[in-house]
């Protein structure tokens, strides 16, 4: 069986662009003892996979030479694991490629939810890091101002409808008027703040007039600088990304004000990644289908044909031209 | 009786000077009801008081023009108020003069604890918020390696200790050799690093061969940005002050890493002052004296006679000439 390969032909310096990536084919590989075969359906598009290109993460650095790292839904085409058998369907870091072979305890089995597409949008790492950030980091309590940056972005779309299920005040940060006005004509968010246009200061402050309460950040840099006065005493800041730091050279200077303002307001800033509540999903994922259920839960998402498509589809999505969760489906 | 008062001429635009200070002479106000007439005896000396110049903080800026601010043990020499009466000792902000006159509400009286300085040094705002900053935010396990910074300072010297209490491997970061062989011989701390000479971020990297669990940060800037790449998954970083900040212009940039590196590390940053943990203090303070009468807690202080010793003193204070915790005595 013939397999497509997208290598990370060198780890870029500055901006991502497709000159740092190549198609080449080879064949599918032999699963080995305890290991199966896996056939490719939808790779999820990340920010951190810019992240994963610059240095040690949570993960190791991706390489230079070798297949882009990437989640992935996947199916089983072959299997030398007891656990799993031909048609199972699992979440795994497959890589940018038509078939992987890996070993049974790299693979998370995953429920039979139709369509499953919403196994990587709400119910997969973007609604649950939404989920779990917000509400356990954020601890949202009715009438919170809680400000959200890439708001129209998967993570971010999932933190505003879940701040207005908990009777929150959401503003949403994101780049154009069309995307504050979704926010706010179908989302439901209380207010919009397009980045591109003045001051974002101001407009958060118009925005928030009581101050924030808790900002979920995906971004970092100047947002982040720009919230932080804005915080009440006793805010949360949940630290989720760093966007605005993955595409580009050496890491900037950090924001003003810390640590003086997270002092004086005795903010919390707190980081975590989804798998640190891996314990935690199933239940997340009945909430979540819940409130998509009752219509409280609106699910967008920005699906991308063609293994050959992920590259131009990464450079896009952090360039900001998605809305909702964008992945690339490989295969039926 | 005559009450002499350093005023604040002006708020500093770049670093503190004598020229910001200036003595003048008059009476001792007349308490009115439910006031009572403060002595002053000793005045705390604090980074913070550089701080309240800047601006609003948890407290109004102190203006120009103004008597300058402080935190002071006063005797209560005439009362108008039911809870008082002469010769109470007294917590109050009064103010760098010979006497105040203060409502009831604003005064905390003090347990008879001698000598009475210990009440502004170990039992007062330096231990309690080495106390319940290292132990509330930075939660400290047997083995955690803890580094302080400012950590021959006042309230840097008690977390050191405490955390040698606590079963933790600690690093002070201090200036100077004098400095660090006093945390290290006198002190009990593990290692010193001092942060003139050479890189800091090297130098802690070998005192703390298994990276940092808990950074007590009394400084923010260059050292925070040395301590976040060796922070360890889940570190906590408790945010007590940010001296690098205080007297100068405007505020730099923050330290690179934020927030990518609290993502990555899941790390959690969080601001407090020490009034937040008000309630608590009496069983904090039962256990600060424990550990004084076994001898596992010293007590530091740096008392300058004479208020009109005041400016000079905290202008050094900033420059980091003092150890333990540094006081003006005004009186008896």
């Amino acid at each position: 069986m013939k397999n497509r390969q997208i290598i990370l032909v060198a780890r870029p310096k500055g901006k991502l662009g497709p000159e740092h990536f190549q198609m080449v084919e080879g064949v599918a590989p032999d699963p080995k003892e305890s290991e199966v075969l896996l056939r490719v359906r939808l790779i999820s598009l990340d920010a951190a996979n810019r992240a994963w290109m610059q240095s040690a993460t949570y993960r190791s650095a991706v390489e230079a030479g070798a297949v882009m790292a990437g989640g992935a839904i996947a199916e089983v085409v072959m299997s030398r694991a007891s656990d799993f058998k031909p048609g199972d369907l699992v979440f795994a870091d497959t890589g940018w490629q038509d078939y992987a072979a890996l070993p049974a305890k790299a693979l998370i089995k995953l429920p039979h939810i139709e369509p499953i597409t919403n196994l990587l949008s709400v119910y997969g790492i973007a609604g649950l890091t939404a989920y779990f950030g917000l509400l356990h980091i954020g601890r949202p309590r009715p009438d919170d101002t809680v400000v959200v940056s890439a708001a129209a972005g998967s993570v971010g779309s999932f933190v505003g409808q879940i701040g207005k299920i908990k009777g929150c005040r959401v503003v949403g940060v994101a780049g154009g008027t069309a995307k504050c006005h979704w926010l706010m004509n179908e989302l439901g968010f209380d207010a919009a703040v397009d980045y591109k246009v003045g001051s974002v200061h101001r407009a958060l402050k118009a925005a928030a007039p009581s101050g924030i309460d808790i900002y979920f950040d995906n971004v970092g840099g100047e947002i982040l600088e720009a919230c932080l006065p804005l915080m009440n005493t006793g805010g949360r800041i949940v630290c989720c990304g760093a966007v605005s730091a993955y595409d580009g050279t050496a890491p900037a200077a950090g924001p003003r004000g810390v640590p003086g303002l997270i002092v004086i307001k005795r903010l919390l800033m707190q980081g975590f990644i989804v798998m640190d509540y891996f314990n935690e999903r199933e239940t997340a994922v009945a909430e979540l289908q819940r409130w998509v259920q009752t219509g409280q839960l609106k699910i967008k998402e920005d699906v991308i044909d063609g293994l050959e498509s992920a590259p131009k589809a990464l450079i896009g999505l952090l360039a900001g031209e998605n809305r909702g969760k964008r992945m690339v489906r490989v295969s039926g």
